[in-house]
């Protein structure tokens, strides 16, 4: 089964808040939000929103935090925090 | 057993870093690091940070995410999302 997920950048919040309630009431049982760097509070304010104002019985089934090594175009390196909050009907 | 916590707020990374692994070396079994609306993002930095550079052997326990109700002096009434990040030995 195809993994839905909901990339978080830096829109407003409510843009990905909105595609995450198409994706769980278009069928889906688990939404996976995933977000890296700033962007991972904003995730968190998007898990919240669904479940606080939209969504009531979706809870959080699990969430992961991890790093990434980014290369930038004159090849430094750096790390960058990631996470993926899984919501489940 | 009184709980050890790292509450994040805006100062640099490292702050947080460094409280996080003396409370694990002065006998802490267990770490939460606590933050809430922007500084979500510099919490899950300081976990990565203690686990990938300081102390391989952390393992994170648990995370939880919440929704805090703030009220301004002027009485106005906003939400803010937060997050506990449970590092244990």
């Amino acid at each position: 089964m195809a993994e839905h997920v909901v990339y978080v950048g830096n829109k407003p919040v409510m843009n990905y808040v909105l595609a995450t309630l198409t994706q769980l009431n278009e069928g889906a049982d688990e939404v996976v939000i995933k977000a890296r760097g700033r962007a991972i509070s904003r995730a968190v304010d998007v898990a919240e929103i669904v479940r606080n104002r939209f969504m009531p019985g979706v809870k959080v089934k699990e969430i992961k935090i991890d790093t990434e090594e980014l290369e930038s175009e004159q090849g430094r390196r750096s790390n960058v925090s990631t996470i993926e909050i899984v919501l489940a009907k």
